[in-house]
């Protein structure tokens, strides 16, 4: 149920030493082909780090034969030496592999500002490439972990024989234009680049980019997709949109549930927007606002503060006409008390909002997190 | 040293029981003239309060006899009933001070979403009509206060023989485009109506406009300044506006010292950027940055997550260009690490951040806080 389930894959996952917690911190994907199709989207953050500039390059022809990644170092902010750093990772994965360094993207995610220990990043890299097997996808997901408590591994199989993969990390810094994360994604079916680069936009906008647990936006986010071909099927190109879109959901999902610190998982729904750009706006206007979330980390269904922050966005809407609901509970209505709000029962980890603009026939969600004590614990605490 | 030192003024606080704690909850604040000239400036929220759009309206006169203001519910969200308690509220402080509802302005803070309680508030107009002395000002400064922990009061002297004096509260909600609060500025400076609004739109610009304690924008914000005319003295317009923006910041870091829950009063300036306005969004991308103010509550000076945050930004720069310093030490040089984040001192209140853009030579300063157990804590048991 990972990246290696689809065929024409070997993974890997093994111990650098990068980390000081002594767990495992490089991962290796390989496609074996008989495609090399590739696609890639990225973080929209302008401080990108060094493995982002680098993949963004070798991406440019559509291929790759592997992607190497690193949990416990981001080098991001690490100026000419990092990006010296990523070619000679990409250089030595490449060797190893017999192909061109062009053929290798490379992940790193960890702390920004430091450069990495290469003298242990380099075998670490020969360790990953003897590692690889056909069932490794699992190892290749523990390797990538940072915060998160979970390994992210999800499947989506297709009638027609195919089936798409993937990992991914996550815990903090999660929010838009891709949350926080790494995530690659492998299929075997038959894909040519055009449909897996429109196939993995699609995915991304109504998934990662519907994230937003904290506001804040990394250095390092990418999300990348594999197509081996492997299965000899090709995909109907709705099917196979539908299906990515699918298995990004479902991680998506899993990297909101595993949010640093959180205690409730958050689906903020706004109807009845003009477009579905005001629909995202509002409500990653409400997503993003301390107030709210620190109300739901209290439990408390405070509907003034969900229309406070509702009223920052430039989205049309009459504030006079505005209904929140709280767990199905319509405690606001037309701009003013609704529903008596200890009918809402807030004691549950999922919190559903909806917000009705009676402005149009849009619609959009945005998944979010509370802000808790813990929050504040462990990122007060991160480099320290 | 408050509203009543500027001749031409009285005031009063008192309690009318809008508060659970039994503690001051209503101000009056009357000019005596003999002039009446009146400005102010208002929420950018669109989810406007009913006190927030009456006294709008009554200031397109641009003069006002008082205002009245009340804590302890902000009659936000109240639909028409709401405005409807708001016109009463003027009638009633009209028929006391002997002058049309339209010469009242009115301005509430608390809770959003609940109708005040008239049957105390309009007794509570009347007691506060009753105690109006011509050194109330303290009284009034305490009667408006919410989560603040201590009154707000400032003057400022002019060697022509006048002065301008205010009182503010503040505390949560502290965000852009005014931070949530309520301001009363007096000055007995001889000024006309387009001098007095001018110089409280720049005094608010480079003051209260540049406080982002949390990124959340109130319902009620709300600056009135009122001058009486009354030391006959006439105002150099260069002279007012250069004290009333002293006042006036006088006041917002008064309001950035007590905000709920902080730990640090950080000044975030940004130079070297192309327009002021690039300056003061980038500034304001990193006060709102959770992980950013997650670290300051940490005293650890993560430059990595403050360059990532200026990143997020849309204003012109070269990410490998950018230098930032915690406290005067250079810890991030050319986007990469400089000197040592050991040499940072973070134990004291007040953090300076400094981001040099090199992009040309604008430069903002933003005001904000950490993010601390406290705000989490008083701010998920806030409704409750």
């Amino acid at each position: 149920m990972t990246i290696t389930t689809p065929k024409g894959f070997k993974a890997s996952g093994v111990t650098a030493g990068l980390k000081a917690s002594g767990k495992p911190d490089m991962a290796l994907v390989e496609n074996t082909g008989p495609l090399q199709v590739a696609a890639g989207r990225f973080t929209g953050n302008r401080v990108k780090a060094a493995p982002v500039k680098w993949t963004q390059q070798v991406l440019t022809t559509g291929k790759l034969k592997a992607v190497i990644l690193n949990s416990g170092g981001a080098n991001a902010c690490t100026g000419a030496q990092g990006f010296q750093n990523t070619h000679a990772t990409a250089e030595k994965t490449a060797e190893l592999l017999g192909c061109g360094a062009v053929e290798v993207a490379v992940c790193s995610t960890g702390l920004i500002g430091e450069q990495l220990p290469m003298d242990k990043l380099l075998p670490g890299v020969e360790a990953a490439a003897a590692a690889l097997t056909a069932d490794g996808g699992e190892q290749a997901a523990a390797a990538i972990m940072t915060t998160d408590t979970v390994a992210k591994n999800a499947v989506v199989r297709s009638p027609a024989g195919w089936s798409v993969g993937g990992i991914a990390k996550g815990a903090g810094m999660l929010a838009p234009g891709l949350a926080t994360m790494l995530v690659v994604l492998t299929t075997d079916a038959v894909v040519d680049q055009p449909l897996a680069d429109a196939a993995l936009g699609t995915a991304c906008r109504y998934s990662f980019d519907r994230l937003d647990s904290d506001g804040s936006m990394s250095t390092n986010d990418t999300v990348l997709l594999l197509a081996s071909g492997a299965s000899g099927g090709e995909a109907d190109a709705d099917e196979f949109i539908s299906a990515l879109t699918e298995l990004c959901k479902d991680l998506a999902h899993q990297l909101l549930s595993d949010a640093e610190g959180s205690t409730k998982d958050v689906s903020i729904t706004v109807s009845g927007a003009a477009v579905e750009d005001d629909a995202v706006e509002v409500a990653r206007c409400v997503a993003r606002d301390n107030l709210v979330k620190t109300a739901l980390f209290g439990s408390d269904p405070n509907w003034g503060r969900i229309l406070a922050a509702v009223g920052v966005s430039k989205a049309p809407f009459d504030a006079d006409a505005v209904d929140v609901a709280v767990n199905g509970v319509w405690i606001c209505k037309a701009g003013a008390a609704g529903e008596p709000r200890d009918l809402v029962d807030l004691k549950g980890r999922e919190v559903k909002i909806d917000i009705q603009l009676h402005n149009g026939p849009a619609s959009a969600t945005i998944w979010t997190n509370d802000l808790s004590h813990d929050y504040v614990h462990e990122n007060s605490a991160y480099s320290t």
